[in-house]
């Protein structure tokens, strides 16, 4: 732990998405052991009592966040894994603190106010935070990389939201799309996507040997996607499916095109676009990936079949929702902000 | 077993689907106990042999298929849960012996040859053969139901044709839909699907925690869906995905509307459309049918979520893929050619 | 419904149990339709609420209970699929009213104050608890069909504990187990075991792909196999494992014999015990039972493999703990307790 | 790739261990990229052939096994990941040519003749292979350290063994544990365990919401426990069950005890044993192991619940097969032959 180590702290390990992170933390070769911080300010107590696989493992000490303490030990980036509504509040101070910040949470994804309607947030001071809607970064490192690098604030995006823009911002950006004729983006998440406190959604029996549809024309995500693919609301149908897996998400998505085309001009709209992209893999024709190649890894897979008649394109994008749907891209994203490759720490 | 019940063989039962067939002709009160007739010429074996939790069962004996066999029984109607190849080279046979048949195989439910190119049948007597392949009746019950009463051969359709066919018929016939735009059904299935042989696509390590496309512009019900839905080949997409459960099926359905309506409107369309159909299960606007929900039963259910345009429909639809998809399909089918009622037996 | 109808009451419908047993109920030849009671006293709702897969379904409508409206319905036999606590509550009350009961909790299993201690129970009239303990009958008809025919009260046995106690009296009876060296029962459980309340414990994420022995040495099933089997406590060690599926459970027995026997010798101590016993099935010897087998049926299944030494012995029962092991069993206890099939209404 | 870099060949990467080890062996920072050899002497192909999320990755060329071609690349260790059959072909002229062995079937595990009997090994020369049957050393590193250092073959311990011996070797050699009432292991694994040839037992919809036991009083594993842990044939019972995972295993072991004990008395002996084992971890009393723990580490993992009355003792040991039960230990064994720290390259 040399003095020249970056500080980390993360505010909510205790999640799914949290713990990911906390574990790539401690093996990232840059970074100093991180700070793991309860959101509530009880007593301290390790993360071993909500994972007990630590058990034993005098890694993972949970202490009761103060923003005393974030600056005693000299905290230079805070990671937040937080519900959106606590983001709102805490990134503000952070902020004005000096502090560089990577929010996992929706809370500041999202620049339009028709879309930001969802969330329905309830801020203490209202011009500061529309300030910050504005000058936060969204954490897609493919797409924003230069403005990352500099950012205080880095908005992770959303798992569902990344395997679905990754392949429409190329494709969009083509120009090949007819985004008239409307883009379908039929989505499929393991159940860790719906956190770690235990539902009837996510009972063992409810979920085992089932399938089912979620909050159609409804979810979250659809703002990001939106906004990120530049798409009109009406342009999009997003359809969120629960999955009896653990984690990993399928995304399938149907476009229109605005010629024929052959496959290799796609494959060279996609390949061209992510030609420096090591966490973006590119399928050729006809190979499409399945949710195990991608888990465990940062990686988000795209492939695609072109219909006979060339006009129609079904896409197919897959990724860990944990990792470049949460903790991966979140650590991807410091190591931009920091000028680290990106491959570092995985 | 009375004399004036009817008696029924199953060629197949082996397989999945013929199983469940099996199973259900057991019970069904109207059939004398079912003869099980192997494909392969050898020696007679029990059903145990592939099912071991009949052991002990006497019920389910296996004799070696011949013409004679069935004609010293009193077949009445034949089941064929055979390979397609083997069902078009048994099939004029059993009519010209007087058997009605239902036939659970891709054999004959096309009447375009169109689509019929990408089964490659080779027919000895391509005369004959073309006959039937008009005669044939597709065993839809809620869609072709008189015509089932006196058919002597019923095409069962297929599991993944099945759960499109039923909310594209009633919606397509509507006229609300505008299939200009495209129709896409984004469908995923259990992997009792892939049959009974062992192969690397149905290891339980390769499909567990794990979720894929295959066959996408490729997959065999596609002609189906065309002819039933009435559909041209470039208005459809249909996507078959593997889900990691044991069995059922859910279509997510996509659709362009010819005007904006209501949710009410659509409501209408489908139950007027199977009103009188008790295996078709139509759920109120934005309740959406699961895929437990059907799972060992004969229902096909429909669900649908209206976009707050008016303009974009959302529909999905569940089966159980060895229920309705396959052997309870071919039970109701079996009702409907004897005159009984379509719940007998279930 | 005629009037000649058996009028079945059931409480707490809306657990897995429960709900179990009112599907058993609805399609049950002698039984009028059976009313469904909550245990809170709030207003009525369907049990659609509960089992979205019900949906449009009326036969399932949930009554807040009171004692006025079991006795204006006819109410014949009460089924209480209710926590303990609140079993030994409604029970003597039930009991005054003349209503015979089926208890599926574990409120009135055990006859010894030693077991029972594991409980805690804290009842209002010791006294008549303490009587009702001892003329309780345990509900397992296979041991107990005679008295189960006259009893008020039938104490409807644990999973667990039938899986266990099936094999285990039939052989320690037999005289041929050497029950000082121990009776080793490790038993594995599907999730179903655990009841619909989510908790951390059911989380599809932590039960998922994960396996693990619980309850080591202090499971409440432990007092319920000594009585059975006829073991003194350190005798037994019964160790509960949560196994990744949704219902089932296979317990492997591990039995020290007096003296080396053959494999028929173990065979023919099974058959002769359980020879009229319809619900329960002996395998030849090396024919194991599996999980599969029995799922959805009221089947409890017992196979064994005899070490070479003809002295130590492997013996496997497997149930679907929501039917013989629950449900299944307080039906099967019906048929007993009214004179009918065993076999009635499966 | 510096020249002081070892090179290692593995013959068998196909196979599910074969390939975890060959991903292990690409990020061991002591060896040089390791080559893959094919079994059969066919055209090279990549093994992107049998594992797909490879595809584009060029780090797992196959190419077909010959001696010469091993020379030529300067391979110094051998790790075959062959049927046992191969490696009792192949290890002898690996010997004669110089090279150190780690090899992870059956083939070498065995000292005693009565124990390979069920193997019914055919040696070309019988000479030659009596003589490796006790020169090898049995690579479970906890045990045989020393042996191993300077060890020419070492053989790779069975997983279900692994699971088993652990902690079995500390407790039996503490003298605490009364062989003679019997040593029962009840042990669970996962689907992978099976291997990646697809056969019946491992398809999807026969392992999937089932378990089972299997190969009672006849697994190939039973001679090397018996071996390790120094017990007689007649005091083991080891019986295997599939587990629905793909990977995984849990062992539950019933141990009589020679006199009344404290946990702390079984805590220490096992931490006294393991004191300076990196890999096995021992918990406390009362927290048991569980499979999720040790997934994808090279852990096992090791707990136990005592009796209250102190003579009866449950262990609990869990690990992942394919890592401490195959390619983990496989590095392990690499690293302690090669004189580094047994951490290196996980």
């Amino acid at each position: 732990m040399s003095a020249a180590k970056l500080q980390a702290a993360v505010i909510g390990a205790t999640g799914y998405a949290g713990f990911e992170l906390a574990k790539l933390l401690l093996r990232h070769p840059q970074m100093a052991t991180p700070l793991f911080l309860a959101r509530e300010q009880t007593a301290a107590h390790p993360l071993e009592d909500f994972y007990p696989e630590l058990a034993g493992d005098t890694s993972y000490p949970l202490e009761p966040f103060s923003w005393e303490l974030a600056k005693s030990r000299g905290v230079d980036v805070l990671f937040l894994a937080t519900p959106h509504e606590l983001s709102r509040e805490l990134v503000p101070e952070a902020l004005a603190r000096g502090l560089r910040i990577v929010d996992l949470s929706g809370a500041w994804r999202l620049k339009e106010a028709a879309n930001r309607a969802v969330y329905g947030f309830e801020d203490k001071d209202a011009v500061v935070a529309a300030k910050l809607d504005q000058s936060a970064v969204y954490g897609l490192p493919e797409l924003h990389r230069n403005q990352i690098r500099d950012a205080a604030l880095v908005a992770n995006p959303g798992c569902y939201a990344t395997s679905v823009i990754v392949p429409l911002a190329a494709l969009v950006r083509s120009g090949l799309v007819d985004t008239t004729r409307g883009v379908i983006c039929d989505c499929k998440s393991g159940v860790s996507g719906a956190g770690k406190k235990p539902t009837q959604k996510t009972h063992f029996v409810e979920t085992a040997d089932n399938f089912s549809a979620y909050s159609v024309f409804g979810h979250r995500h659809t703002g990001e996607i939106l906004e990120q693919a530049g798409l009109h609301a009406d342009e999009l149908i997003f359809t969120p499916h629960l999955l009896p897996i653990p984690r990993g998400i399928l995304s399938t998505i149907y476009l229109g095109l605005t010629r024929p085309v052959t496959p290799d001009e796609i494959e060279g709209v996609l390949r061209e676009f992510y030609g420096d992209a090591y966490w973006v893999r590119i399928f050729k024709h006809g190979k499409l990936p399945q949710v195990q190649y991608s888990l465990r890894t940062n990686y988000c897979d795209v492939g695609f079949q072109l219909a006979p008649d060339g006009k129609r394109l079904v896409v197919v994008s897959c990724l860990d929702n944990l990792m470049k749907g949460a903790a991966g891209q979140a650590l991807q994203n410091l190591n931009v902000m920091f000028g680290w490759s990106e491959r570092e720490g995985f």
